[in-house]
């Protein structure tokens, strides 16, 4: 047996696994139109931080699996998360030009091909997570119960929602409970999802999912705010969109409501309770999830 | 044993167990965000002729099952067809304003929550697909399989690669093998897609499936090329839409090539040919298909 990877190791084994099964999501037979093929391409390999991918190869990791059962389940859940960008990025919605340093997807392709190429994304993620039994060593059981959670969490019970309300939000948020609702779904719900299915692919008891949800839906929120706290403190350079965007845009943020010092404190109680739930849940490797807690919670772009 | 029913009992049957499962579809403990629940409900209600779950139920009556075990999976199929609709009208799009007699989505709810209705409802269409084994009859290993099914032809592997190859080729189809090769994504892709999902959760064998697929590809071809007659032969009122609206848009459709008595007589062929196929493969119930295929070509809305 190998010695344990690093952190630094594990994060970049998580991506490189991720980024080369990307290459091999398009199935040889299949006649996908070729600019489509491009666009949803362009989206994927946009230089993503693959941070959802990572916390479901944690979860796996936790209850002493091999990355080789979740693979197929965390292309899924970054497919999702790509195509949630790209809609959120179109002009009827948040209308951005810029992402990570690079021009949105309807800025590339048009705005007709950006749609498709968020349907496509986000329903060729059904069929690689729904596939990932017959490649993987997931069970159809549990595979068929990961395929109901990430519809969920990324649909009408999480993410969608979230952004519904985000939308309806924007005529006023008045309040700290309400922005928190909002990115609990917005963006705490696939987080919670990419940590679940890892855990139904994994094997988790009942109580281990329960743990990993929460864990999720904490860290998802720290992460939410600590991008509010960015906004404000980091550079353009890193955040790959301009500093203080949105404040331009006159958004409603945590630090808004709780000031940059109280921001940070809250998203370090967040991360102490997450790490707490883990630890009491008998998870036999509890390790990486600890240590991608961390990592979040010090992170500058 | 009660009498069979007619065909005209049989559409409005399944119409009536699609249109009432439609009213359970939003788990009561999650939070869907109010507006977006209205908007999806707004076009799943929009009086659609719900023509690919009667294909689906007819598929599993010709396997000699009951509709039980599929009311879910049709009105999985349905959620799909109708994100569709809502995603093809968006101004990006077809810009679309009218449809069925009523205003499209965005024109009533706007274009973000038009985005995301089709977005929840396509998302929600595999929930509602993958929990369907615990609430019918149908296996696991089935409703994996049709998972998977769904997500290949509603997706890349079918209407969304027809629906891109559609926008590309707007810029001119010059061919009638390009015109086919574009619907048969776009729309022969789903309605096989219903005619496959109800044969894997009927339990169909291999020659039966690959039936099923032919047969859909077929009538969905005829299918289309009947819309494209009604469009310039029909009245406004049964059509929902201002007759000739094809002919005023420039978009080249199979009158175009063959002639409005060609098209007639190219509707007959393939739906002939359809029902060969089903008759040649052992099904034991193929009245149902039969009844459907004559019933889709003698349409005059």
């Amino acid at each position: 047996m190998s010695a344990p990877l690093t952190l630094a190791q594990f994060l970049q084994q998580s991506t490189e696994q991720v980024e080369a099964a990307f290459t091999r999501i398009f199935p040889e037979q299949w006649p996908v139109q070729q600019r489509l093929r491009d666009s949803m391409e362009y989206s994927l390999f946009a230089g993503g931080k693959r941070i959802r991918p990572a916390l479901l190869f944690a979860a796996v990791e936790s209850l002493g699996k091999t990355h080789e059962h979740a693979v197929a389940a965390a292309c899924a859940i970054e497919m999702i998360h790509t195509y949630s960008l790209i809609h959120d990025d179109l002009p009827a919605m948040d209308d951005d030009d810029m992402r990570r340093g690079k021009p949105t997807n309807h800025i590339v392709y048009g705005e007709a091909m950006a749609i498709l190429a968020g349907d496509g994304l986000l329903t060729h993620a059904f069929y690689v997570l729904s596939t990932a039994a017959s490649v993987g060593k997931a069970s159809t059981e549990a595979t068929l119960a990961a395929v109901a959670e990430l519809a969920k969490l990324a649909g009408i019970g999480g993410m969608v929602s979230g952004q519904a309300a985000d939308i309806m939000g924007e005529q006023g948020v008045t309040s700290l409970e309400q922005l928190i609702a909002i990115h609990r779904e917005k963006t705490g719900a696939l987080i919670a999802g990419s940590l679940k299915i890892g855990g139904l692919l994994g094997g988790a008891n009942a109580r281990q999912l329960a743990a990993l949800d929460q864990f999720g839906y904490k860290i998802g929120l720290a992460f939410q705010i600590q991008d509010d706290v960015l906004d404000l403190t980091g550079t353009t350079e890193k955040l790959g969109k301009p500093q203080k965007s949105d404040e331009k845009s006159q958004k409603v943020t945590y630090p808004y409501f709780l000031g940059i010092e109280g921001s940070r404190l809250e998203i370090e109680r967040l991360t102490d309770e997450a790490k707490q739930l883990i630890l009491q849940a008998g998870f036999v490797k509890p390790q990486r999830l600890m240590e991608i807690a961390d990592y979040l919670l010090n992170r500058d772009r």
